[in-house]
């Protein structure tokens, strides 16, 4: 049947032009596939005062334990120049063995490929005792703020407990089996304003430059490393990230100086204890001399990881067996949402080849949406039915 | 005879609004008064292609030798809001023996107390023997392109040649017998960019911040410093001005930062060998992990002494002798366009109190001008009629 059919449901999703906010049919499609398939579904809308509705798709077959969920988002970022594009950027083009298209591989072709994999099963295996979930939004790429993380909360309200979930982010650099992400570093922006007084340059002494006291603060955020690194993840790192003063008079000390870091962390820190630690250098490094303010942004980005056990090792054995190569483990990257997935239970992230996201002619390679497609089968049947 | 009233000239030059570059009447009264003290008086007017023309004075009594120049300007800054002035900034009104007025102090009480002094002398002392001279511009609280520096070249090419200048900028804190300066710190401006390579602040290898570039060059202009003084200077000082950047991305890490800096040095340097210098300390400061460059804005501001001796006594004395305070000799401060002058002869300056100048309310105590003219009427007592 067509509906288990990876490439040709990628490309009916890649012609939903789903910029974010925009469900543009392609929840719509993914809800009319699954109920066929006998999944029952329910779409849910949230909405913030002030920003567009975001709609989103929940999805379950069976009833029983365990439940697996397959999460992902249909939304995709803006194709920029369409004119840039070799192919209409939402025309979904193959050529050479290669699906053309904003979203090709993040992430409606990792999309596609789950949604084909559990037809595919729960249609061969109309009685595998366990339950297979979707939890599909279309408010990743925007504020992901009205997607996943209110999605879980309305589940869980509802008595839905999930067992373990795989979320089809791209997630290899160059081939099909390089990396599962096994967790995520979290994210932490500070805004840091410097008070100087303003003055003639020709009488230092009547005034105090908040540029040499922001130049002074940063110098000691950047001297010592925030930690080494732990068993699953790199050294946390801190960028600045701008620096602002905005005084065209070469000949007047400033007022004030503003700048903003963020800080990529590993699980060492909370984002409560890593503030907490900035917070003593910056103090250490002011000491009488420097009038500053920090300020962080509310972050609901903590690093965390799944641990290597049982769950992990079906995947990576899955994609092994697919693709010859046994994947690594690993916490690189941005933030997904995954770091709202891991408050209800384990989560691992495997999906196509990342190299083109967000670029002009993303793309993805024909025979890698089925071996994806294959690989998740292998999960489901490993995970349902173990030997 | 009322010329010969510094404060009634004061009066009369703070009712010409000539706020740069406009004249507003300032140099044709002093012209007025100059002439019929029986100076020889020459307007001559400077333009440069795009900018307005600017008004300027020259005038000289007598035809020997020596020659004692008095240098000053008639424009003035503006008043800015004149409803917060309690007198109206060109009113020249007197309350309880204070002069108010936008000009009061910088320098039009000055300019006064000179006219009124040399008119004085030249009256009692008809045969002195010597020249004195003025050179009045109308362009010193503007670009000063088209006022003394090019006034002065004028009277080269007609053949004047001056013994000594007394320029009557306000140069005293606080009490009229407190400072003439000797000397002024050059000033140097350099513009600094860092280029990076912009990228997300997930992926720190595969960019570059030039803000953290940035900061380890500023961090390197300031740890040293760039002298210790010499016999009449402060050690010279360098600020930064400015740091851009202006990215509103906490997630991107940016592709350039800008900063500018100025510095107030002393004779240890030239421009060229300073510039050389700042060079020198980037380039350590880089090695190969920073691409940078830097552009040093054209300067006429070198730093330059006129060294005690008999004149610069001269002054002190004939100071000393009007307020019973020995003034200090300084190089501290701004430019000024003594910067223009020393290149023609030796050059101090002696003026007013000028703790109102550019300010709301910018006064001058009508006994402080009245002593400033007596103080330059033993000054050219002295200097043609030596004991
Ligand atoms: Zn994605
Ligand atoms: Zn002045």
């Amino acid at each position: 049947m067509t509906s288990a059919d990876p490439v040709a449901l990628a490309e009916a999703l890649i012609r939903c032009p789903s910029v974010t906010p925009d469900e543009a049919g392609a929840l719509a499609f993914c809800e009319k596939v699954l109920a066929e398939a006998g999944f029952a579904t329910e779409r849910v809308t949230f909405s913030t005062p002030g920003t567009p509705d975001v709609e989103n798709l929940y999805a379950r077959c069976g009833t029983g334990a365990p439940y697996l969920l397959f999460a992902g988002h249909t939304d995709v970022v803006p194709p920029g120049d369409a004119g840039r594009w070799r192919h209409d950027p939402f025309s979904g083009t193959i050529e050479d063995g290669v699906l053309y298209g904003r979203g090709a591989c993040d992430m409606k072709g990792g999309v596609a490929a789950m949604l084909a994999a559990a037809i595919r099963f729960v249609m061969a295996n109309p009685g595998f005792g366990g339950s297979i979930g979707f939890l599909l939004t279309g408010d990743e790429e925007g504020p992901a703020v009205n997607g996943t993380v209110k999605l879980l909360e309305w589940a869980k309200a509802r008595g839905e407990r999930f067992d373990h979930c795989i979320l089809g982010e791209p997630t290899n650099p160059k081939h099909l089996g390089d990396m599962i992400k096994i967790g995520r570093r979290g994210s932490l922006t500070g805004h840091l304003t410097v008070h100087g007084r303003q003055g003639h340059v020709a009488y230092p002494h009547l005034a105090d430059n908040p540029v040499h006291g922001m130049v002074r603060l940063i110098s000691a955020l950047l001297a010592e490393p925030l930690d080494a690194g732990t068993a699953h993840f790199a050294p946390s790192n801190l960028e600045m990230t701008t620096f602002d003063v905005g005084n065209p008079a070469s000949n007047v000390i400033p007022a004030e100086a503003r700048a903003t870091f963020n800080i990529r962390f590993n699980d060492t820190w909370l984002p409560a204890t890593l503030a907490a630690e900035i917070e003593r250098r910056l103090a250490a490094a002011a000491g009488n001399a420097v009038r500053y303010e920090v300020a962080f942004a509310p972050t609901n980005a903590t690093a965390f990881v799944t641990e290597p056990g049982d769950f992990v090792t079906l995947v990576q054995d899955a994609v092994e067996a697919h693709t010859g190569r046994r994947p690594a483990l690993s916490t690189t990257g941005g933030t997904s949402d995954a770091r709202f997935i891991k408050d209800h239970c384990p989560v691992i992230e495997y999906g196509l080849v990342g190299e083109t996201m967000h670029q002009v002619d993303e793309c993805a390679r024909v025979s890698d949406i089925e071996a994806l497609t294959a690989i998740y089968e292998t999960v489901l049947s490993r995970y349902f039915m173990p030997s």
